[in-house]
């Protein structure tokens, strides 16, 4: 995948719809480099480093999968408060590499540690020595091939020389596309917000788009802000907002050995303290976060491999949230359902069968079904207003909505998934060839 | 889907390799018919009819969905020690039909009722009346369109006209055939055994190929045998033999509202009398059963829709069955998995990922992975005698076996699936139209 920067920018400014693709700029504190490391046949961007030139609170949520990757293993052996970079490779998942992808962390660690030191001495009024446990890993692409050490480390030190204390969106675009592997879309996402009187700025890009289901974090995404919060308070926050964002979504009900959710924060707006993850000054900044991580995590879905169409499913009216999370998953990971979505055919049978096999007790005699607007059953019984031409009129268009009524309580869930198409067996069964 | 069973016959003797077609013929106490009721556009046969003119002891298993079609009500309904005949149309599932569903199936089987016991009173030195809570229904097709009771109830009379008791392969192949939907092969598998010193035939047919994943039981599969066995010891036969066949297949991951796998037998020979489904006479019954079960249930597994590779997932060396099962389909039903499958890409990193997401404890410096006899991983390694090469080679057979050794304990489990194609996506978005 080729994607020409200024004919994508020329594209997109064109066909900008509201909040399609947000102009991100500068975060204090954050500096980001690109570079080519010829991890692809191609030439692409395919490592990317974001650097904290005085440190950054940070948390992080990981895949639940009980065979994870080697870089996954590294960073839950950092134990530190501060961070100082974050280094992503896409074309190799560094994942069932054994003690050798492991070593070929440590060395890659052990040259960005000498590396940013050299910067350090050379720009900083008070230059700190950058230890090799102070830097996270992130790595994507095929499980099991040898990890590319070598060539990493080669492009280390044009990487750091690529480094700019500032950003603009020409940066944040290169940075989420130097993360991709089979996307067709990057994916950026920002708000600003409000913790007291200080105005904070919330950033964050995000990939997919294969093995994408949610379990804890699921693919990678990275936000970055310019607030003063602890490396606890973040986690909380995290993991109360990936709940309904990241973990809401669902591509192919694969889950990677990869997957990685993490914020960063530089700390340079001097907000006031924070007692903790539940303090009402951090209310506006709860939401600005939710809204990031829900538009990156929306965007995942949307460019899911081989997407024509954008699904959201709405189960409501449950008992429990568990239980409407169950029918919301087995409709979006069911290859019946998501056919006939590919197909525009308005096959609510098949919508039926998906809930059916969730497991989930229910009456039939209360269960409701609507595409949009159109409703299609109603306590049990085909609505008597329904127009199969005006359902296939429906399923026409990009985003589809399923809304699942149990009507048996008052719980509910929202996921995100699109429809399962021959494109996707086209990138599948061609990956690595 | 119109198959000429003249050209068929031809093309399938002239390619019959061992096992592929087994020659059924007469199976006493049995009659089967078949018989177009206009049920789908093209004429093809729709509607069959398994009947018993003296009777059949019966057992069955059913899906496991909590959205069951009115078919499997009404069975679940009748509690007959003896059932007089298996009504089965294919192209209406009858499920979420509501009243209106099973009100047809009782028209249908007063209808029925009433004909077949004028057969009776035509044919049988002492004629009975055939009772309408002694037919059992199955269906298969859409879900949720309006159950075409008319057009069947019409086609009645013909179908009990056509009526033979004497079957031979024709018949079976016409049966077989009748109760397909979007198969491309009939399904049909027959072992003979003893029961003491007397000869018992058992004869199966089956249909898949989507909305395919076990629970219980799965898809439809009709077993018929002349031995003399009660119900009770029936049902006991199926559940212990269904575990590892029809509940070891899966398709696409999802299950029907219509699954139904059911054994009768016509008591035509008199076999020694049974004392449970432990009895020691019973032993070279069960494995034939068995074998009949597995043989049925892999070629739905081959046939699944828009198959073109027919793999065995064999997981063994773990600490319970449930864990074995657990990782077999994690990888029978991830799409990363079978598309890599299909395109004969031996991206064994797939099966890594399938493996984690399983939620199955392992360690993973012990894990073994072979594709056929190569040896892939040994004990957390990359195989030292491993050739891509070869690996791709072999990925291009159409029979393809996946072994993951756990090396934790000794309990197996064995599943069957194939790969995902774009021939699946046609099938399924177009399904309708």
């Amino acid at each position: 995948m080729v994607i020409n920067l200024n004919n994508f920018f020329n594209t997109i400014s064109k066909n900008s719809k509201m909040g399609d693709f947000q102009d991100l700029d500068h975060i204090d504190g954050l500096s980001v480099s690109t570079i080519c490391a010829n991890l692809y046949s191609n030439k692409r961007d395919d490592v990317v480093m974001f650097y904290f030139r005085n440190g950054a609170t940070y948390a992080s949520v990981y895949t639940q999968s009980k065979l994870i990757s080697e870089n996954i293993k590294w960073n839950y052996k950092i134990n530190k408060k501060k961070i100082r970079a974050l280094f992503i490779n896409t074309r190799n998942a560094n994942a069932f590499t054994g003690k050798d992808g492991y070593k070929g962390l440590k060395i890659l660690a052990e040259k960005l540690s000498e590396e940013l030191t050299l910067k350090q001495k050379s720009d900083e009024e008070k230059p700190e020595k950058i230890e090799s446990n102070e830097i996270l890993f992130a790595c994507t692409g095929t499980i099991g091939e040898k990890f590319p050490t070598e060539k990493i480390k080669k492009s280390i030190p044009d990487l750091i020389k690529k480094i700019k204390y500032t950003q603009n969106k020409y940066i944040w675009m290169k940075a989420s596309m130097g993360i991709l592997t089979t996307d067709l879309k990057p994916k950026v996402a920002m708000e600003e917000c409000h913790i007291g009187n200080k105005p904070i700025k919330i950033y964050g890009i995000a990939k997919g788009s294969g093995m994408i289901f949610p379990n804890m974090a699921t693919t990678l995404g990275f936000i970055f802000t310019d607030a003063t919060i602890s490396s606890t308070i973040l986690k909380q926050l995290l993991k109360q907002n990936i709940k309904k964002t990241f973990n809401a979504i669902s591509c192919d009900g694969d889950t990677s050995t990869n997957d990685m959710v993490s914020i960063f924060a530089t700390g340079k707006v001097a907000n006031s303290q924070l007692k903790n993850e539940k303090d009402k000054k951090l209310t506006e900044f709860n939401s600005a976060l939710f809204n990031v991580l829900l538009n990156l995590a929306k965007r995942v879905a949307a460019d899911g491999e081989g997407a024509s169409k954008f699904v959201t499913i709405k189960v409501k009216n449950c008992k429990t949230e568990e239980e409407a999370k169950k029918i919301c998953f087995s409709i979006a990971n069911s290859p019946l359902v998501k056919t006939a979505i590919a197909g525009e055919d308005p096959n609510w049978g098949r919508i039926i069968m998906a809930i059916g096999k969730s497991n989930v007790d229910l009456n039939p005699n209360k269960l409701s079904i609507k595409f949009g607007k159109i409703s299609i059953i109603e306590n049990g019984k085909l609505s008597s207003s329904y127009n199969e031409n005006e359902a296939a009129d429906y399923m026409k268009e990009k985003k589809i909505d399923i809304i699942v009524n149990l009507n048996k309580g008052n719980k509910e869930f929202i996921s995100y998934t699109m429809d399962l198409t021959k494109k996707y067996i086209e990138i599948n069964s061609d990956y690595r060839t």
